[in-house]
């Protein structure tokens, strides 16, 4: 098996705060193997980035190899820091920094991220998947929304990102519902359609009542007996309505696409459905791999 | 020093979440004596309610003793469920009830908290606050906002508490400064007027950004170095801003009067004086032990 995979042509790695992911890639863009792990950039020192590549790679080359990678490796905090480019800019960054290295043969080339000087703004990662996107989608203009902890709305054209928003949506999510007094009205898990539209509507229509409509969800507890599942799709709907609202000048109008596959990006493209906003989705892993294959083709392109 | 005190006509309890506060009161309403615990609801079953009572009054009694308590102590929770009252209602709501006590001598009445069905919304202790506030303030009409980790404005017309509205103000705070990543540029303390008042207006004008401008508080931090403390001021104005934003309607052309004499409170005067709606203050212990003498007083009249 080792020997089978041990022909990489290089390694695709997408290092964010929790995860690191990684895939054995073929010169044409074919995967041979993948592999993840929890060491992510919050559980490293900067010593630890290299042993948790090689953890991850394990027989995956031998002699001279090429490692691109993405997210928060590229941090101030993280392996190497790859300063950021500044919109209006290409989605594919130029400027990719090389990490520091003792395996003989071993070279990873870093992507930097993205900032916007007013309203002040940085991705890391993001800017990868929007390649990526645009790479599958030649000639694609439009708003990509990113969901995630971080969400992140990115007006596209011409292969430039034009500007980009991010919005604490998923953070607040998640800290309001188990770190506040709404963890006994939220439950952790399960799902009520009708009651994430009702809370969609609200936060859209009514963004401004956000602090107020929080503490409905508990009193609709205390009071009506609204149950836990209701209320967590209610917590999730206004949170969204919101963003909507704050994010309206984005996507208004635009042709749009949600990146991911999972239940998130689901509720993003059922959210601007509901305001009349048609949105395309795509996969999240397949951008991001997109992506890390485009700027290794541009490297080659390159050294050629 | 118990001889001289051993002659409280009543108790005034503020009995909520996390304290127990008590005054050992004259008929005529002086105070005794005063102490605080730290027995508040989150702490204790229903057992140990009489205990913590019977700790902090040591020496404040001797045979009859009527106390009255207002707070979470009256919650599903607490030592005895007292059934919220429903707007509109007088400000002091009416049926008392009496706690199980087994010290001879010793009778407890809690005040009922006030509910509103729709927009569903309950409040425990602050009623008893507006009925102090009230009663110091006779004949007042107008709004009432109490600060707080979970803060209230209540609309009040001729004693009666009309409809009020709770925003998560105070807990947004706290968790977004202590669980996000916002944590590392919100300081733990100090302060910045201008930020403040820039957060605000952000957050009065824009409320619907909240979100977006939350995560540019980190941008900000990252890309022009804006120090922990400003991002601070910011995000506590930026919440209050979108709290003013959603209580609009209740105190745009009303009179109004923020309880308490701290930092918080002083910080509602001055968000409200910004979009020229000037509000008086009044303290909060001061009204709490006025309501508490209310009730007792109310009490006293109809065993009289």
């Amino acid at each position: 098996m080792q020997g089978a995979i041990a022909r990489a042509d290089w390694i695709a790695l997408d290092w964010g705060t929790t995860h690191l992911r990684g895939w054995a890639m073929t010169a044409d863009g074919q995967v041979l193997a993948h592999n993840s792990s929890e060491h992510g950039m919050g559980r490293l020192t900067r010593a630890g980035y290299e042993p948790a590549l090689l953890d991850l790679t394990q027989g995956w080359f031998s002699g001279k190899v090429i490692a691109i990678a993405c997210g928060m490796v590229g941090s101030r905090q993280g392996w190497i820091e790859a300063p950021y480019a500044s919109t209006p800019c290409m989605a594919l960054p130029t400027g990719l920094v090389t990490a520091p290295t003792s395996t003989h043969g071993l070279t990873v080339h870093v992507i930097p991220g993205i900032k916007q000087d007013k309203p002040a703004d940085v991705m890391r990662g993001e800017e990868t998947q929007i390649a990526g996107f645009l790479a599958l989608n030649p000639g694609w203009d439009g708003v990509l929304c990113l969901p995630g902890t971080h969400t992140k709305w990115a007006q596209v054209s011409a292969g430039e990102v034009v500007s980009f928003q991010t919005c604490m949506t998923g953070e607040l999510f998640s800290v309001i519902g188990t770190q506040t007094v709404l963890r006994h009205s939220v439950s952790a898990d399960g799902w009520d359609d009708d009651a994430f539209a009702q809370g969609l509507a609200d936060g859209f229509e009514r963004p401004e009542r956000l602090t107020a409509r929080l503490f409905s969800l508990r009193a609709e507890h205390l009071l009506h007996g609204q149950d836990a599942v209701a209320g967590r799709a209610r917590l999730s709907g206004l949170l969204i309505g919101v963003e909507l609202a704050a994010t309206r000048a984005y996507w208004l109008g635009s042709q749009i696409a949600v990146i991911g596959a999972g239940k998130v990006a689901s509720l993003y493209v059922t959210a601007l459905a509901a305001q009349s906003a048609p949105a395309m989705q795509a996969d999240g892993t397949a951008v991001t791999l997109a992506g890390l294959t485009a700027a290794w083709r541009r490297l080659q392109g390159a050294s050629a």
